[in-house]
């Protein structure tokens, strides 16, 4: 399998060192509009091509997919683009800048056949599939809520607020845990630049059955907090996503409802016991995702950052954006 | 001065003990419903008199003040009747249940000289004082933001929501540091009881400015957080109520925006600093809180904690309510 | 059972206290040369006798215990005088001053069947009650060291060194858990003041088995830590005292020992598990500590804190200071 | 100047990229026995030039340096090779097994005029230089004690004890931080594996006018601690090099020894002040310390970390075995 990675900024580096080290798979190209860019690819990988014209690549019948690592705005031209000349893509997340632009592509990947892929890293860590396995397996509980902490000194971005750089994370990752869309989203923010665009916000879904998630993001937090309650009523997790050993913390908390009441207080049965912290193994997500990119050309399965999971998070991005701008409206899907 | 204490039970012997050690102040009375709290009263302090008869307090024409400690529902009545009898009164906090009560017993207050207070003990704490002088100086620059988190494993209530329970800490803070009154109070909850009253809730105050302050409070969390960053654009603070000599945090943290802009990004020159952890006096908050209400009663000084300062958290708390249950709605006052 | 409290400085209260609320128990005096202090005890305990005359105590025939909270110079005196006077004895930590003063004190109980016991407190609390159960039902292993570090800026002691003030915790709970007295003493320190006494020190004890206990205590360190590392091959357990409920973190890691080697690295096969944080209660230590003191009385039975125990960490101290003096010599006993 | 690698392990790459990309300066070689090690130099690098033979870099009139990062045992020989084949040599700590081979080491340098260098990379660190600062400006008052504790559950080796593989970063921040060499060592230790050698150790540094510096080094603690305490009389400081921003806490915290004296205790004025957490840049030490190296070449310079601090550290190893062989032997140099 033949990869070319579009954008060698931030994430393309990454994207094109895993895809080198993956089985059945080689980097051919890396375009980027910046020759200095380029030029750090030519020392570091004398063998792989490089482009600052998009076309070279459209027109390798060799190249099988491309890995799209640009800004979110030019997602869309360059996955459109890359599907009509038959190559699969992958998108870094979000997929798009709207939810016209991510059911277009979609359509395009379903006449096409070729796979259409986002990469939301996070579904592939070993922490966040250690979550989902305590959750499936019934040993939380029933989930109640998950609350979500995301939080530095960040860049601010020009185009978008807080939410779209820092929330996609978060959303995809709840979505998968919940294994549900929301029915509602509201959000509140303030904005302290002129550009009017929140670079604090905070961000509501509503899922059916009381479950609530609640996401926190801030571009002008002193200290940097990467934290998420997950809650049961039988047991709790503690995700930080900053320790590098001790990740999850797993309480043996909990309460019941008691039949009976009394005057004052809700009759319920608390419950509180050990802590464990799993050893999780350090293996690297974005290894999981290159494979499961691969896998999905090749053995056409669902791979589990799907397209369809890239459009949720767009979908809740761009409601959350509507309900800032309508002081927190509530905005049902 | 001489003071009687209306409940004991968590709060109320925290009272008699300040109310004993305060300067001009003397504990007359203690009353409870239970003889078995007023027992503990006897034990420890043979020469305070004990009723389960509100009246007799009533009738004591010796008796200046009382200091009210009961459920919130019972605020109200107690406060209204004893102003009426000529008393001075002091409210743990939220003062009561709504704002309407609230109203009436200012009014009651202004017409007849008593002082009414109510004890939001938290102004009083070296922590908040020295945070309000790092604003009111201006060395944190402009305040733009208060994002405050109070959840832990509590005790579910059964007549109100969680919000009631932790946030009127925080809103008292809050409205103290801003120097304002919010302009509008956004909130979202989910019960997981069938009382259908949040445990979970998260409230937002909009106030003048693009100011904005967000409160996660919640009864299911199994971690204990007690913690609050005030974001300036010169310095930004992390209040963290847990530490017992650490409390604050002083980051030299800011931005200042720059005047022109490119492409991709803001112009914002970021500066990141020193953290400085300032030396804090750990004196007890609730003995300068009694020394402010006797000296209410005496000077007819104007306390910090001050009824209006009460009314303020209970329109907030109302409104939130409100918004709960109208799925987020934004509430102006 | 009726005790006399002597000594109403920092722990006599504490004992007072427990003693009053235990089963089978009475305070009938409290001695101290301060009517400061005693006015103290006269507010807070109408119906408890109070002398600045010891021998008040020693002559009432209804007083039948003593228990000693003075400073350690003057615990031998009145130890003895007590125990001539037919009284059981209860000794703060350190036993005395010298081995010499421990036999003598030991010898008297013997011949009048009166019960000695110090008051190593740390021995009846649920975290190290839970260490002994971990190590005596072979769950952590092999034990193979302990390592303390018990620092903090502290109040510098005219007339004994840092190791007399902070370690009697660390190595009653050492000498337990390794349910063992050491085969050899060494350690080292230095002084900053006149008198010459180390306000740091390094002590190391050394059991059969090749098993070894460190102790690192201080009064001139900046951050406070009480922290306690007790390794077994299987499991080790962190004991950080400055945690609420956390105290202990039981890690799942261990070593063996592979047969055969190769020629760079001991073939050694480690294990890196999951870290288990137990529930532990959270009851007074000092009221199973004054429990155990009435009980032994009664019944006869040998205290966990025994006198034996006592004499053994002052053979400790006393040695340890030798050592100081000879550079480090190492004391075999 | 063109430098050749020798030894391409655990820190071998390190070297290589820093010397790469330091100025005036060009990685000519790097030598291995492994081939499959130099086939990983191959990939990454591919106009460095391989070999397995020593003796091409020793013969190649155009390497000017050699960088040793092999075994200790083996970089005696390697080093004596290179100095009289007229390269400079730097080699990674500790500079050899011996004070004999060290003392060698050096007199061949003095002959032949060739830089000789260890790598003591700590001394190079933005932390250390700070803390160095913050001692030669008299900020700190008198400095009197150094306290280390650097432990984990590591690799055994099989030739050396923990005190090799673990201390000299820490003696050789000592001695640079004291401006000194001790006047004696002391030091314990327990082996728990057939080989006898310690993998727990404590060792105790006495410098002049009562300066200690204890340093405590384990192969067997579950949890990872890399952390130094720094005491002046006037400040204290907190190196806790885990920390990625804020790896130092000065702690205005001090005493002085007031001149009277009491029965009870000594007079001492304490004083507590804030806490400040100083902005460090997070330049690479190792690029500093490869930049010290050239420069040391061109401008015979003396290196920070000289061939003298790297002999110092070999003294103080080999007596702090004969130490521990001798049950904590106080050795005078």
């Amino acid at each position: 399998m033949k990869i070319a990675i579009i954008g060698y900024g931030y994430w393309g580096p990454n994207l094109v060192r895993n895809f080198s080290l993956a089985e059945n798979s080689e980097v051919s190209w890396v375009f980027d509009l910046s020759e200095k860019q380029l030029d750090r690819v030519k020392k570091s990988y004398p063998n792989i091509k490089t482009t600052t014209n998009y076309q070279d690549i459209l027109h390798d019948p060799e190249t099988d997919a491309v890995a799209i690592a640009t800004p979110v705005f030019t997602h869309f031209e360059l996955a459109k683009k890359a599907m009509i000349s038959g190559k699969h893509v992958l998108i870094e997340k979000p997929m798009t800048s709207s939810v016209k632009e991510s059911n277009e592509l979609i359509q395009l990947s379903q006449k096409s056949g070729k796979v259409l892929m986002v990469d939301h890293t996070y579904l592939y860590t070993d922490a966040v599939q250690k979550i989902k396995d305590l959750i499936v397996t019934g040993q939380i509980g029933k989930l109640q809520y998950i609350d979500s902490t995301r939080i530095n000194l960040g860049l601010f971005q020009r185009d978008v607020n807080v939410l779209w750089d820092l929330a996609p994370h978060d959303i995809s990752i709840c979505n998968y845990l919940m294994d549900d869309f929301p029915i509602a989203v509201q959000a509140v923010g303030a904005a302290h630049t002129d550009n009017n665009l929140a670079n604090i916000a905070y961000l509501t879904l509503f899922y059916n059955d009381n479950k609530i998630a609640h996401f926190n993001c801030s571009w002008i937090s002193p200290v940097k907090i990467r934290q998420m309650l997950i809650g049961g009523d039988q047991k709790m997790i503690l995700f930080n996503d900053l320790e590098t050993t001790e990740k999850l913390r797993i309480y043996d908390k909990g309460y019941s409802i008691v039949p009976e009441s009394d005057r004052n207080r809700l009759l319920i049965d608390y419950r509180i016991g050990d802590i464990t912290i799993p050893k999780i193994p350090q293996t690297e997500a974005l290894a999981s995702m290159a494979k499961d990119f691969i896998n999905a050309i090749t053995t056409h399965s669902v791979p589990l950052s799907s397209s369809k999971s890239g459009l949720d998070v767009v979908k809740i991005l761009e409601a959350a954006e509507k309900s800032i701008q309508n002081k927190g409206q509530y905005i049902e899907f």
